[in-house]
């Protein structure tokens, strides 16, 4: 008789890591969060969501339970879209007038983003984009701040293991970054139930902004030995998991059978450690995607999906070797960078990713708009390979099928 | 024209990553220890290292360096062989005599673990082994403790990257483990120039310790995929990288040529990764290992070396998989479990480590004292499958050849 398979992510069984935030994952993990903050004596919660996630009724089931375990809980379900300044600020109101002592921040990058800068500007002075990474006389992240758990509901960003928040301006929709160390939530609850009924086309593209964290990180300018290891280790995730969460958010949304559970848990892993890895720096890929996102409202995971393929064609020919190195870590037969370069499109088809902007509403005439943003974009200057405003100029029209 | 090689590791090439220490990487990157303590107002330095590197030129130039920049150095350089308490407790007079506002541990893993527990006792009440890990009603750790900076000089142990010490009773030599994540240096000054010449016996043994710690960690029961990223990325470097540090140890003793400057700052940050993948658990050869130590007072990386073949062989039909993924990320022909158990010893052979325990003094008088010593140990309780006394006894006797 075949040996039963024994998963990983499984109701539970709880695990934890810390390098450097502690994060406990596991299916049910959220239920820790009550008698955590009770062992804290951290009794006013404000919890930060998006508008989408408050209405669902795993959110409310969620909050429900948290009333009835002593907390004192507040939500502010005021993020919707890119996150702009606006709704931070009134966030920080709401945060005030509940007197907050833990912040909660649960849902995708967007919701875990605006938490985080809630928490600064509680009691930082001045104006949030005073704050803006790298901005000369920036005032010092160093008064009092609540206490920040991350709950994700989507495997992408990682927000909730990063050091960083983008927030638009309201007017112009420029993006600004505000980053500290201190915005690093100090516990993360991964729970994998939280992600079960995400739609399989969100399930992917959010799921592609992971597998572009780990392979623009590894790939990125510098000597990261850490970084470089929980990258590929990522990416191998990814490629073993997505396309499984991807199925069985058709084939069973919502439903925790153990096949969904542990795809979605790997996923859950795999973001994180895109976002950990990205320490190091990022790439052309996230300069492109940004730029669509600014000028064409795009969805950023979506955007680095589309991009990812001739963004790595371009790099391919700098570095060899470690596409040579990603090919050996997914196992592509060969192992070489031709290898991992027809794997993208193949694996993107899988999971019914768009091969190029053509259908997406990004033309010609979005261009120069396209190619200002991404110039001044801050991460391709680490990428492996400098990019001109030619460079990416051939990139986007290749992705707009001009060849 | 072929390519000239770029090496990571070059005079003035700095990196840094932390998670959760801060690395600062790089030939001469120990030159940054006066600027970075002058420029948070750190005067009062203690030094703490071991009595043969304390007589180095190495070590005399740095000291006479420092004491020019404006700090006020006290060297304590009382550590020696296997730390005992009567060591640390030395130091920590030391300390107050000078009012160490910062406490930098030169050295080994045995100097760099005794000057953490001095930071712990400047200020902390009672005993030091009332601090031993586990131990019901330890005090807290939550006094003031000195800035810590690491600054390893061999490429073994990490302890500059780890919240534990390990600390022999003067009479007893029982091995006792103080941990807490303020044990934590605050700063790591990783420079490969500190290395050059360890001589090759001692750079065989202490790499070996590192790639135990690789080794155990990947295997160690529990789910971390961060530390297994980690760990596998470190095996690779381990195995590109020792035996060059070993040869040049013989050929260019001291001397810092570009492929020797390069071995050894690869295994310095492989040797970090071991330590900071196995926050994870270690396993079965650890426990064989501190057994030989406390019995015998054998090298702690020696004994690692010498175990590893025989513990992999009794861990390998227990977790397969994980062998395989080990042979893959090596690159061994065929991939398989054996490719892996067969590696070893050939790189133990290149290495000159001893295949086994004969001719190391150790016999099968000790048996008993190292079984009882092996199956109380902390290590095996993580290792993936369960260790028996009868266990440790074959493991043991497979070692002294009578198999």
């Amino acid at each position: 008789m075949a040996k039963k398979r024994e998963f990983i992510t499984r109701p539970g069984a709880v695990y934890q890591y810390n390098y450097p935030t502690r994060i406990r994952f596991g299916a049910g993990v959220r239920k820790e969060l009550a008698p955590t903050l009770l062992a804290r004596d951290l009794k006013k919660v404000l919890i930060v969501t998006d508008k989408g996630l408050a209405a669902l009724p795993v959110f409310k089931e969620f909050v429900s339970q948290l009333k009835t375990s002593g907390l004192q809980i507040s939500v502010f379900s005021g993020v919707q879209g890119n996150p702009v300044k606006s709704q931070v600020m009134d966030g920080v109101r709401a945060a005030k007038a509940h007197g907050t002592q833990a912040l909660v921040a649960v849902g995708g990058g967007a919701a875990v983003d605006v938490g985080k800068v809630i928490a600064l500007m509680m009691y930082h002075p001045g104006d949030l984009f005073d704050y803006e990474d790298g901005r000369p006389g920036a005032p010092p992240v160093d008064k009092e701040m609540p206490f920040i758990v991350g709950i994700p509901t989507t495997a992408g960003t990682g927000s909730e293991v990063g050091r960083s928040s983008v927030v638009s301006d309201d007017q112009t929709h420029r993006k600004v970054i505000i980053f500290d160390p201190r915005l690093l939530p100090q516990l993360v609850l991964a729970d994998p139930e939280l992600t079960l009924g995400l739609p399989p086309l969100m399930t992917a593209a959010t799921g592609m902004d992971a597998l572009t964290h780990l392979i623009e990180s590894y790939l990125a300018k510098g000597f990261h030995p850490l970084a470089d290891g929980i990258a590929l280790a990522g990416m191998k995730m990814v490629a073993d998991h997505l396309p499984n969460a991807v199925k069985f958010a058709k084939t069973h949304p919502g439903k925790a059978t153990p096949e969904h559970l542990e795809a979605r848990g790997m996923m859950l892993n795999a973001a994180m450690m895109g976002a950990i890895s990205f320490q190091k720096g990022l790439g052309v890929t996230h300069s492109c995607a940004h730029a669509l996102s600014t000028v064409c409202d795009m969805h950023h995971g979506t955007a680095n999906g589309i991009m990812l393929d001739v963004c790595m064609e371009f790099n391919a020919k700098a570095v060899p070797e470690r596409f040579k190195e990603m090919a050996h870590a997914l196992r592509l037969p060969g192992g070489s960078p031709k290898a991992f370069l027809s794997w993208i499109p193949r694996f993107k088809k899988k999971l019914g990713i768009p091969a190029n902007l053509s259908g997406s509403g990004v033309t010609r005439e979005h261009l120069s708009k396209l190619l200002d943003v991404a110039e001044k974009d801050g991460c391709h200057p680490s990428n492996p390979v400098a990019v001109t405003r030619k460079d990416f100029e051939k990139l986007f029209l290749k992705a707009l099928g001009k060849r």
